[in-house]
């Protein structure tokens, strides 16, 4: 049952979150025609939230009216590691208890339908990469900015998986060395540095010098409550020690869109969440210092834009992942 | 005339330097028949030194026995920028008066076979991947040390060009935040580091404070006349200077390769030139840095090793690009 139908109109998405699961049904252009939302309960187990993913998609199909003849197969979102290949799930840090989680061949057996399963990251750059930001586009890389930094790669309008599935690690580039220490083991990465927390750790440590910062202030007067959101609204209002944390994570970020561009020079790179939230307010100064990082033939020819789907893009992740299964792999 | 022949047993490869001009004639194994060599003399033009590879070729053939139709087409390594889809080279900084040269065109006229022009960077990856260090790999990334610090990406059993020629600058990565200023333009790339120029560099201001240093002494009491090799013959001679060169090189080389493990984990990196004559010298540091640049998981699964066709890199490169456009253009 590997092949996808691809006469079949519609598409089931799966997104398996540590907190929630959503179940959604879209067409080939990424409209939904239906979603359904539950917790996740993962403390239940794979084999209940995997009943209770098989349920909701069959609600889901029941509200749409719709029967599994009419869906091509569907595309499953969720934390690595994991093999596509095999579609099994290695113990992801959200779902505490998934071991060797067969999640392929247990969807597959209970919908009657061909399952593909990727990573998040890789699932959120193929739904910008379909439906977003990077519409048209053959290279691509896509960027969260969230409470890590991951990332997925669109090479020759192909996803780039690596040899076990674990391409697009961008967060754990080295950026300063010696830098701040990072979950990961190391030190200086991208992610230790521009993550909400990062962002948000880099600001307490400017604020405690700035006790008349808007930074405290917005944070209710206590600093252990700055966020990466506290730190953009605060730079809106030209608060100087924000605008320093807002350069300072411009600057990282560029460099380490430079790597990205000298290695892979793509054509376009896509960053979602906070970057999202924070717009040209982070978005020009980033542009500026790629500009320093890069030759002026190869700046010219990429861009540097937000993600285009917004909160929509959980939903979408999954539904990518079975169009792409679909363009790739289906048989009609 | 843009397909080569699948069905000649024979490839033709024009290797085109700054300083000299290498024509060959070898099998799809990379068996060299034949090669005629001749210097670049560049400043005669582009037109006069298209006309010496012309006449190289026609050499090379009567003393093979072999005419136009046993070839497969012409392959060209050449220094870049230049483009792969119309042939025309850019600028060369080693070939001065080179601008829009229709290299392609003008081999092909002459030749009355299809040519295929590659930057070397790319040409000597593809050697390596057909015939070298990196063979039977399908995600192999490819680095130079020496002048300056290229590369070139196969990717899912490809060339990685990106969209115009321009991906696998993996010299110009920022290792070092306001570092050395490179060639570029920027501060703290790998090239500016870890080039055999800047390792020169650092080694001569290093030796500076250690006169008794056998870094002077191999360079005959003059510190100015410090070269990589003299770093690499001093380090294995346990000269605590040198070796603290060495251990640096490491360290900065392994941040730039986990930086390229991390983004695009391929199965080898094959480093050229330098690290070939230092060997195990260099390689082994580099892999225990690299070891803590990465995850375990990622790790295990990627390999550091030499080059594998030293010296005759250069004659190999340009049959590799005739041997690849023959695997994926050609017609039978």
């Amino acid at each position: 049952m590997s092949q996808p139908d691809r006469n079949a109109p519609y598409l089931l998405g799966h997104d398996v979150g540590g907190t929630k699961l959503a179940v959604v049904i879209a067409d080939r252009n990424g409209n939904i025609l239906h979603k359904v939302r539950r917790p996740t309960e993962a403390d239940r187990g794979p084999e209940a939230v995997v009943a209770t993913l098989v349920d909701m998609s069959r609600e889901a199909m029941a509200r749409a009216c719709l029967s599994s003849s009419d869906l091509a197969g569907v595309g499953v979102s969720c934390g690595g590691p994991l093999d596509t290949e095999t579609g099994v799930v290695y113990a992801p840090p959200n779902l505490p208890g998934w071991d060797e989680v067969p999640l392929k061949a247990w969807l597959e057996d209970a919908l009657s339908l061909p399952a593909f399963v990727e990573n998040d990251a890789n699932a959120c750059a193929l739904a910008e990469w379909s439906f977003g930001a990077g519409r048209g586009f053959r290279h691509m890389v896509y960027m969260t900015m969230s409470t890590g930094i991951g990332g997925g790669i669109i090479l020759d309008g192909r996803l780039y998986r690596g040899p076990n599935d674990t391409a697009g690690e961008v967060g754990h580039m080295t950026i300063v060395e010696n830098g701040p220490a990072c979950g990961c083991g190391k030190r200086g990465c991208l992610e230790s540095l521009c993550s909400g927390p990062s962002i948000a750790r880099r600001a307490r440590e400017k604020a405690q010098a700035a006790p008349d910062s808007l930074l405290i202030a917005f944070a209710g007067g206590d600093p252990d409550r700055i966020t990466a959101e506290t730190v953009m609204d605060a730079a809106r209002k030209n608060d100087p020690c924000a605008r320093q944390i807002v350069d300072e994570t411009a600057r990282y970020m560029a460099t380490g869109l430079g790597n990205i561009v000298n290695v892979l020079n793509p054509e376009i790179i896509v960053i979602g969440t906070i970057l999202v939230k924070a717009g040209d307010l982070l978005l020009e100064p980033i542009r500026d210092y790629l500009r320093r990082e890069t030759w002026e033939r190869v700046y010219d020819t990429v861009r540097v834009e937000a993600a285009g789907l917004g909160d929509e893009v959980g939903d979408l992740a999954a539904i990518a992942v079975i169009k792409q299964a679909v363009q790739t792999e289906g048989s009609s």
